[in-house]
C-alpha cells in the first residue's frame, strides 16, 4: 500500500528522573514533581528551533517509547484500573501500542536557546523526541468533553510512608551535597508510589519488596497494609550523576 | 547516534472533506463542520483495535502530514498571523516541521467496530494515521495555562458571502440528491474562508480568484472588499464521489 511506511528521526532525547518503565507515572500530570530537559540532536542545535516556546506554559512531547518493543502486539489490552476488562489499544493511552508513540503534556519551566527545562514529564532517560508542539487553548481544550470508561475505572491513591532511616538517608545525602532538592525528590517518590506500580504478578504476594532508580538514587520500598513504606534510599554509584 | 531513526507504519488512512492543503483549516477546532472517518489498514481490521473509543467524546489523531515534503526544512518559520515575525518550528503548530507529524483533536461522532466517524478534523483525504489516543481531562487539561505568542497574534474573521447563483447551485445539487447535508457544507465553506486562506503571494493582488475542492464539490470564490464571495459551486465529476 502506498503511503504506509515512514522513516522518522529523533530531533532530540529526553534527560529525566526516570530510567525504568517500572513505577514511572503514565501521564505528565501524574508526575508533577518530575523534572526533565531535552538534548537536541546535533543537526538542530544552535538554529532557533525552540524559539517561541518560552512564551507558552505547556508543550506536547511526541516521543518514541523505545523500551516498548513488543513483537506480537495485541489489538486489545487490560488497563490496570479496569479489573480485568479489556479495551482496544486505541481506546486507551497504554504505551503498548503500534508505532510506540508517546504523547506527553509537559509544563515549561524555562526555554532559552536550545535549553528547554520541563516539569511533569512521564518519560524515561534517553527517550527519543520526534516532535514538540505548544499547548494552545483554542485547539486543545474543547468546552465540553467526557473521559469515557476512565470515569468508571478504579483510582489509586496508596498511602506512602518513609521509614525513619530512609528520611535520615535523604537528609544526609542532601547535607553532603550529593543530591539537590530533597523535598522535590521526596514528593516525586510519593507521586510514583501512590499510583501503585506493583506489576500484576505481585498483586497477591504478601509484603513484596521493590527497588527503583529515581533521579540518581536507588529507592527501596515494600508494600504493607495497603500502602508503601520506603525502607532505604542510597546514592546510585553505578553511573555518573546527571 | 543510537536510537535515532524509526520506521513507522500507518494504522489507517483518513477519509475527509479536504484534499488540498490550500484552505484546509489548521486545527480541528477551526473546522467544526468537517466530517471524516478512518479506514483501518488490513492488518488491524476486525480485531477490536478501536474498542473503548466510543465512550470518549474526543480523540487525538497523530498523523503523518504526507503532503508536507520539504527538502530543506527551516528551523524557523513565519506564522501567517505574526505579520512577518519568525518563531522556531517547535514554538509553533506549523505543518512544515521535522518528521511531518500532525496532532489533531477530533470529536467522536460514533465508533462501532472498525468504523470511527469524526468531526472537527483538519486533515486531508488519504493522510496516514500513526496513532489514536482518547482525550483525557486529567492528562490533557492543565488548570492554568497560557497561549504564548498567539495571544498577541492577529486573528482573522473574514466575511463570507454566497452569490445568489452559488446559493442556487447548492440547492439544485441537494434537490438532485447529488450532495447530502447542504447546510453542513455551506457552514464548512464559511469556516474555511473566514480564516483567510490566501497564500502570501496573493495578499497584495486586487480581487484574486480561487478554487478549492470541498467534500466532492469544486468551490469558486473571490476576495473582494476585505471578504470572500463564493461565486460558483459545482459537482466535481473528475472522480467518484465518496
Amino acid at each position: 500500500m502506498e503511503n504506509s511506511e515512514f522513516k522518522l528521526k529523533a530531533i532530540g532525547w529526553i534527560k529525566a528522573d526516570f530510567k525504568q518503565k517500572f513505577a514511572t507515572p503514565r501521564q505528565g500530570s501524574l508526575a508533577k514533581s518530575s523534572r526533565a530537559s531535552i538534548e537536541l540532536s546535533p543537526e538542530w542545535k544552535g538554529r532557533g528551533l525552540l524559539s517561541g516556546l518560552e512564551s507558552f506554559s505547556h508543550v506536547w512531547i511526541v516521543s518514541y517509547l523505545h523500551l516498548s518493543n513488543f513483537k506480537n502486539l495485541s489489538a486489545k489490552i487490560h488497563p490496570p484500573r479496569l479489573r480485568g476488562a479489556k479495551v482496544g489499544v486505541m481506546g486507551s493511552r497504554s504505551p503498548h501500542r503500534p508505532n510506540n508513540l508517546g504523547l506527553t503534556l509537559a509544563r515549561i519551566l524555562s526555554c532559552e536557546g536550545d535549553d528547554l527545562q520541563l516539569a511533569e514529564v512521564d518519560l524515561i532517560e534517553g527517550t527519543p523526541v520526534l516532535d514538540l508542539k505548544p499547548y494552545i487553548g483554542f485547539a486543545d481544550r474543547p468546552e465540553e468533553y467526557s473521559n469515557g470508561w476512565l470515569d468508571k475505572a478504579d483510582s489509586f491513591d496508596r498511602k506512602c510512608q518513609f521509614s525513619e532511616s530512609a528520611e535520615a538517608q535523604l537528609i544526609v545525602l542532601s547535607e553532603q551535597n550529593l543530591i539537590s532538592e530533597p523535598h522535590r525528590i521526596r514528593a516525586l517518590i510519593v507521586e510514583m508510589l501512590s499510583l501503585d506500580p506493583r506489576p500484576p504478578a505481585y498483586l497477591d504476594r504478601s509484603n513484596p519488596q521493590f527497588a527503583v532508580w529515581v533521579a540518581g538514587l536507588n529507592v527501596f520500598f515494600e508494600y504493607i497494609d495497603s500502602g508503601f513504606v520506603i525502607t532505604k534510599i542510597e546514592l546510585d554509584n553505578s553511573r555518573p550523576r546527571p
